[in-house]
C-alpha cells in the first residue's frame, strides 16, 4: 500500500436523491479519520460543471452539525448538475474540458476524487481515472453510487432507491385509502406517475404498498421494461373496479407503446443527454381510462418531491449511503482508484439483512444500466411478484428523524467557504 | 340540561383529510364516557350515502388499538361520500331521501348524530336539524368541521388544514432544494400545483417554506383569491431567476384568468355538485414560462396525496380534530343541537397558542366561504405577508408518528361488523 498525501475533492452529479448527502457525508467522516494521508477536504460545487470553474468550497470551514444533518438533507448540498464529457460526440470540448480538469485537480493537490452519481456521473469518473493514469498524476479516483432510479448494474442497490420507493410506496398506500373510502356509483381510479424512464424500479418498489394482500393498492404496475397492451390495460382496470370498486395504478414515466416510443414523451424538448423530457404518461392513461370506461380518474404526479421526500427517508438507505461514501474513502487510502463503491446484501441471523460494501472496476459500471428482471414480475407483467418484494422490503426499513423548527423540516445548509481561485478563467 | 337516551350515529363526508378520522376517534371516545345517555355507538358508511342505505356498523367491536390508531389514520375510516339532499335542484328527491333518513334514524333510536365535513357537509347537517325538529324526532345534530380546504367560516382552522400545509410546505421546502441544487446556464423553475378551488389557503401555507427568508422558496404563491396578469408574472418568474438562478412557484387549482374563468379547468367534467373537476394550472403555467421564457420547467401535482399525507400529518392538527370529536359529543349530551364545533385560538403563556372549541350555529356555516383575507396577502399578492404566517404556523407544530410495519405506515383498518338491517330496501 502507498501513502498517497495530498487534498481530498468530493462532487456531485446527475439528480439529486434523499441519501446523495449522506455519502457526502460519509466521504467527509471517514476522510477526518485519515490526517497523515488526506490534509485538505474539498467540495467541488455543481460536480463537473463548477470544478471546471475552479469553484471549490473548504469543508472543515464547515460546521459538524451541519455535516451530521446532511445525513438526512435532502438535494445536493455541494450543488449538482448535468454536465457530460463527451469524447464522441464532441471530443474537441471534451478534450479541452479534461485538461482544464487536471488544471484544477494540480492547482489544488488534489489526490482523492470522489464523484456521487449515477451512470453518466461513474462514466465520468471512469474517464477521469483513465486520465489520470494516462497523463500520471497520482489520483485516486472511486465513483460513489446514487440513484433513485436503481440501475446501476454490480450493486444490491443504490443509496437514494429506498427512499424514493419508502416514500412512493407510502404515498399509494395513503393515496389508495383515500380513493377506497370515496363512495362512487360507478367505481373510481387513480393513477400516479413516479420517476424511472428505462427501468421500472421505483414504479415496481410501489408493490409494497399492498402488504401482501391482493385487495390493497396499488392494484396494477406498469414498468416500463414491459410491453403493454393497451386493450388488455383497461380490461384490467375494468375488472379492479368490478372486483374492488376502485382501481389504482401506478406507472413508470417512461412506459411504451406497441410502437415502442414513450408514451408520455414531449418529443420537442430534450435534455443535456439528448434524452426526451418525459411528462404525461398518467395523463394519457387518464385520457384512454375515461374514454374506454368513463370512469373518474384522477392522477398524482409526485415529481421531484420523490426524490427529494428526505423528511421520510429510509434510515436503511442513507445508513448505506453514508457508509458507501466511507468504504470509498477508506479504498483510496489503501491505493485503490478506478472502483465504484457497491453495496452487498447478506443474510443475517433470524432472517435479516446485513448489508457490506464492496469495489468493481468503474468500466464495468458505465453506460450500463440494470434493469427489474423479468423473472420477479408477475406472468402478466402487471405486478412485482414474492421474488421482488422480498428484496425490495429490507430497503425501506427505519424512518430519518430530521430536526424539526417551528413545524417543518430544518435541513442543512452549508457555508460554503469558496477556496481561492489560483488559475486564470476558463475561455 | 335534558337527559336523552338513545344511540349514537357518527358518519363522515367529503373529501378526506389526514385528520378526519382523528375527529371520529374524538367522537368515539367521548361517547364511551357517557354510557347513562348512549347506549350504542354506530359508523354510517360512506355518509348520508350509506346511511340512506341504512348500512351501520358497530363501533364497539372495534378494537380499542384501532380506535386510537384513527388518530393518525388517512381517509376515511368509515367511507365517504359527496351526496347532496339538495332541495332546490331537485325537491321531491331531497324529500324522499330525508323521509328515508329518518326511517333509519327511528329505526334505529339514532338520538346523537354527528356528521363530519366540509361545507356542503355542514349544510346537510343543518338540514338534517331542521328536519329532526319539524318532525319532532329528539335528535341532537352537531356537525363536526373537517377540511383541507380551511374555507369554514367562523371556526379559527379547520382539522385536515394544518397537515395538509405541514406536508406540502415541507414538499415545497425538498423540491425548492432539489432545483436549486441543480446548476444551469439559464436558470429553472418549477411549479408545484395543490388543492384549493375557490379559497386559497393551501397554496398560501406554502409560505411556511421559507422561514422568513425571501431567497428561500417558494418565491411565488398564486391565490385563486387574486386576479393575475399573465405578462407581470412571467416578469416575476424572470426577475427571480435573475436573482436566485431558479424560482418555485406554487399554484392554487383554482385560479383565474382575466375573463375570471379558471384557468385549469376542464369543462367536459363536472362533479356531483357541478363543479368542473380541475387539473392542470402548473401545466399551464409551465407553457406560458416556457413559451415566453425558454426556461426549462417542471411541474408537481400532488393531488390527493395533500390531502392523504397522514405519515407527515401535524400534531396540533389531529389533536385539534380529536378535540372537536370530542366537544361534539359533550355539547349534544348537555343538550345543544343544530350547531358546528369550532377551533378557538388563545394567546397562551410566553407566546404559544393555546386552543379550545366552541359552537356556532349551523346556518352561519352552511354554504358559506371563508377566504384568505386580502390584508394578509402582500400587496402585489404574490406572497401571503407575515399576518398570515403568525396564523399558520402554530397549525403545523407537532408530529404525528405512526406505528411502523416493514418500513411503512400500518393504519387503522376497521372490521365494520353491520348492524342488522331492519328496513325494507330503499326504493
Amino acid at each position: 500500500m502507498s501513502q498517497l498525501v495530498g487534498n481530498l475533492l468530493v462532487a456531485q452529479s446527475g439528480g439529486p436523491t434523499s441519501a446523495i448527502n449522506a455519502s457526502i457525508a460519509g466521504v467527509i467522516t471517514e476522510a477526518g479519520r485519515h490526517p497523515d494521508c488526506i490534509e485538505e477536504i474539498y467540495g467541488g460545487l455543481n460536480g463537473i460543471y463548477g470544478i471546471l470553474n475552479e469553484e471549490l468550497i473548504d469543508i472543515q470551514e464547515e460546521q459538524q452539525a451541519s455535516i451530521d444533518a446532511l445525513r438526512y438533507t435532502p438535494a445536493a448540498a455541494l450543488g449538482t448538475c448535468r454536465y457530460k464529457i463527451d469524447f464522441k460526440r464532441n471530443p474537441e470540448k471534451a478534450s479541452q474540458d479534461m485538461d482544464r480538469l487536471f488544471q484544477v485537480f494540480q492547482a489544488h493537490n488534489i489526490r482523492y476524487f470522489f464523484y456521487a452519481g449515477g451512470n453518466d456521473s461513474q462514466d465520468t469518473s471512469h474517464k477521469i481515472h483513465e486520465e489520470s493514469v494516462k497523463r500520471g498524476w497520482d489520483m485516486r479516483v472511486i465513483g460513489v453510487p446514487k440513484t433513485i432510479d436503481n440501475d446501476l448494474p454490480h450493486t444490491d442497490s443504490c443509496p437514494g432507491y429506498g427512499s424514493a420507493i419508502k416514500y412512493c410506496a407510502t404515498t399509494v398506500r395513503e393515496v389508495g385509502m383515500d380513493v377506497a373510502s370515496m363512495a362512487t356509483d360507478d367505481g373510481s381510479c387513480c393513477i400516479i406517475e413516479v420517476m424511472g424512464r428505462s427501468a421500472g424500479w421505483i414504479a415496481a418498489g410501489t408493490v409494497l404498498a399492498k402488504g401482501g394482500l391482493p385487495e390493497n393498492p396499488p392494484h396494477i404496475i406498469l414498468l416500463p421494461e414491459i410491453q403493454y397492451n393497451v386493450d388488455e390495460f383497461i380490461a384490467k382496470v375494468k375488472s379492479t373496479i368490478e372486483a374492488y370498486g376502485y382501481c389504482v395504478v401506478v406507472v413508470g414515466e417512461g412506459i411504451k407503446n406497441k410502437e415502442g416510443e414513450e408514451i408520455g414523451a414531449d418529443k420537442t424538448r430534450l435534455d443535456a443527454f439528448g434524452h426526451p423530457v418525459l411528462a404525461g404518461a398518467a395523463e394519457i392513461l387518464k385520457e384512454y381510462i375515461q374514454e374506454k370506461l368513463n370512469t373518474k380518474t384522477r392522477t398524482v404526479m409526485l415529481g421531484y418531491a420523490q426524490r427529494a421526500a428526505a423528511h421520510w427517508a429510509s434510515l436503511t438507505d442513507t445508513n448505506n449511503g453514508f457508509a458507501c461514501g466511507e468504504s470509498a474513502v477508506r479504498a483510496a487510502i489503501q491505493g485503490q482508484s478506478g472502483y465504484m463503491v457497491k453495496i452487498i446484501r447478506q443474510a443475517g441471523s433470524n432472517g435479516s439483512v446485513e448489508w457490506s460494501t464492496g469495489l468493481q472496476p468503474l468500466s464495468d459500471i458505465a453506460n450500463v444500466e440494470h434493469f427489474v428482471p423479468r423473472e420477479w414480475i408477475s406472468e402478466d407483467g402487471y405486478l412485482p411478484n414474492d421474488q421482488f418484494v422480498e428484496y425490495a422490503r429490507p430497503l425501506v426499513e427505519g424512518e430519518v428523524r430530521p430536526r424539526m423548527v417551528d413545524g417543518l423540516p430544518a435541513y442543512a445548509q452549508l457555508s460554503k467557504v469558496r477556496i481561492d481561485k489560483v488559475l486564470a478563467p476558463r475561455g
